[in-house]
């Protein structure tokens, strides 16, 4: 008799396979870090260490953000509708400058919290200090890439650019065996590095064999310094430079010509869409429908809580479904599948961990979580795949699984004390306000 | 010693009056449906058959809903993502041929569930068998104004048009003294209705100092039907109708010319904005910052949860704020109180309710919601405007009171048996699909 450490039984499975299998009344058995079985019913003859009755509701693959900052969670609302530069001058800058190890750390853990509790079990991070992150995500269960942010001007964290490169090896091989964690090598953007630089840490990520991860294209503002320094525009400057190639993920990519998405695509280029951060600071648009039609594969990702104000990808998912329908005046564009893709098996390619999470198939990682859907708002339901775009909040999500170990169980932190974390988050928000309040 | 039916405490009043006062550790005391005092301490000696501790959460003033179809809660996620006239005929259309008053009386029950928890208080709904949804929401404990449609074709409810006049005739004297419920009268739209149509429904709301309230300039193709039966634009046509005035409502207002809006404000005509259901149906996106500035009363509104597909106000406020700062480029219009303002005390203005609900004053009727803060995605708090708007969600609503009459005690709903409606709504939505499949 086959014992399974998990079984998840009495829920519709929405697999997100490549048949894109929709299996009602499924169940998942899962042995270690590994789903072992799916189907319409466990094997015949087993036994389960842990059984989790679904009660009727949705059971998919772990939502994937694919672009954070997230220690950022301590800086939500300290600021927002303002003009960029006042944003960044009077509030981000002054607190980037003091911010240390801990407050990374305890950013880190409070946004772990909001982002197993909204069903996140992956996230792609860009910020400083990051093996703090890496450290506190590790310990909350969350798998995720995160990388040490580069730029041309000295960092709170490792000082000049050279303790950069060296921090990122170091970062690479630290967690080099770990089995939720991964390390990208992340300049910070075409505007903040150097051509140089760029090419270094291009080198760095190929001869790691590491994703290259850089914010690319996000605002006008951005093109025109790009063309002035450079007289290119920003995908013109990268192929020059020798940047673009399948390693390279870009963050945002908003303003783009038509010839330019052909050749993201040729490249072969992967992108996380940034729907909410862009709207809030008036970034624009980015091309995502035209993007996906000519196969680029499109991730998405919520940016920092300092522009978004949330990790919820649930909100997050139904921003990017109507705002793509209202640009190009056509309901069709963007449906609810091509949508929950973006956050789970597309999430997952853009960020190359499809081989082990973004779908639920036997032989992957077990990142899984469960929606509960005996609630008003979700019910009755004809479509769960425009439920989970349209009408779901994060809150509707009553268990996250990820790497196998469960996390959340009846909207219960199993691996982080909540209101510790909440207790140490209202402390550091305290040293923000003295920082902004004395540039 | 006074006693007050209900004291609230512990919590920061946010009070959306005129001179939009916060009292940190504030008080609030009901007496039966009313405010009778608040501050920053109850009044010294006092008695309170109940007090509701806010635990340090946010109190302000229930939202309100400027335009509902509420019992389409039955058809959310019934098609999504279609051409228009695709979802219209093959959907929306063959199921409205069969609704009876039960089903409509279910499924306001349904929505006036999820609008109770997630922190509405008040809405505005246009649809059929409104004498049904004047009853299931009195029932709930809702405050709501309700309108039957009125359109040149038969009605599954009242049949020919001269039964219409008469059913609404028969709807404002049966409510006139109901406290929570008003009735309005509610033409469908240009394109819809004859000219004859609109000036009777005129006379009668006008006559009875009701609201009327229409579906304006929601679609191109609306413009372009308009243009085409009378030469005019939408705005010219209900100008020389003699239909322009501050008794008129708008729903939508999508597509205006600036002379346009400069005399929507003239007329004292208000608009209800419903972002969501525009951009989900590709409608286009309101000139709401460009109408304010110019003194346009705006309040706002989910549409029909066919076309959005919930009822939650706080992520339609998210979803507004954003969507015209990435419109104008420019991160600093929609701030977070605007944005409050139009799902409160503005929204209360819109329909015409400004002296009994959408602020916290004493004397007005309490209509009270908390915020339960004490949760890692609204840790910490720098700003519990920003908090409301980009972060807040309606499942963090903990209270809802109703003109002095608690309807939703620690999520708990007082005045309905959510498993009995939501088996219901299933029930109804059996029939859906029969309908549906055999038009």
């Amino acid at each position: 008799m086959t014992t399974f450490d998990l079984v998840i039984q009495n829920g519709t499975l929405l697999t997100m396979d490549p048949e894109n299998r929709v299996i009602e009344n499924g169940s998942l058995c899962v042995s270690g870090d590994t789903i072992s079985h799916l189907g319409d019913h466990p094997p015949q003859s087993h036994d389960a260490l842990k059984t989790i009755d679904a009660k009727g509701g949705l059971i998919l693959p772990g939502l994937i953000n694919g672009h954070t900052h997230a220690a950022m969670s301590l800086f939500k609302g300290l600021a927002d509708d303002l003009p960029l530069m006042e944003w960044l001058n009077h509030y981000i800058f002054p607190v980037e400058k003091n911010m240390d190890a801990d407050f990374i750390y305890t950013g880190t853990q409070l946004a772990c919290a909001e982002m197993i509790l909204s069903g996140t079990t992956c996230f792609c991070d860009m910020y400083l200090f990051e093996d703090q992150v890496a450290h506190a995500a590790f310990q909350s269960g969350l798998r995720c890439m995160v990388g040490e942010v580069l730029y041309d001007f000295p960092s709170p964290n490792y000082g000049d650019l050279e303790s950069g490169f060296a921090y990122t090896e170091w970062l690479i091989d630290k967690w080099k065996d770990n089995p939720l964690v991964s390390i990208a090598v992340e300049p910070h953007a075409l505007f903040t590095c150097e051509p140089e630089l760029l090419k270094r840490a291009n080198q760095m990520a190929l001869s790691h064999g590491t994703p290259l991860i850089i914010h690319f294209a996000e605002t006008l503002a951005e093109l025109e310094e790009v063309k002035k320094r450079y007289g290119r525009t920003p995908l013109e400057h990268l192929e020059e430079l020798g940047l673009a190639g399948p390693h390279l993920i870009m963050d945002h990519a908003v303003h783009l010509s038509s010839s330019e998405i052909d050749r993201i695509a040729e490249h072969g280029i992967r992108v996380i869409h940034n729907p909410e951060s862009n709207m809030k600071l008036g970034s624009g648009i980015a091309p995502v429908p035209q993007m996906i039609a000519r196969g680029v594969t499109v991730g998405i990702g919520t940016d920092g809580s300092a522009s978004n104000n949330n990790l919820d990808l649930f909100t997050e998912m139904d921003m990017a479904a109507k705002l793509h329908k209202v640009e190009t005046m056509d309901p069709t564009v963007m449906d609810a599948l091509t949508v929950l893709k973006m956050a789970t098996i597309e999430g997952a390619r853009a960020l190359g961990l499809s081989h082990e999470t973004g779908s639920l198939e036997t032989g992957k990682k077990a990142d899984i979580i469960i929606v509960d859907t005996n609630k008003p708002h979700l019910t009755p339901m004809y479509n769960p795949f425009s439920h989970l775009v349209y009408a779901a909040r994060g809150q509707d999500v009553s268990h996250t699984i990820i790497n196998g170990r469960l996390v959340m169980e009846n909207r219960q932190l199993l691996t982080l004390d909540l209101e510790e974390i909440m207790a140490r988050a209202m402390e550091k928000s305290l040293d923000v306000k003295k920082w902004v309040s004395n540039p």
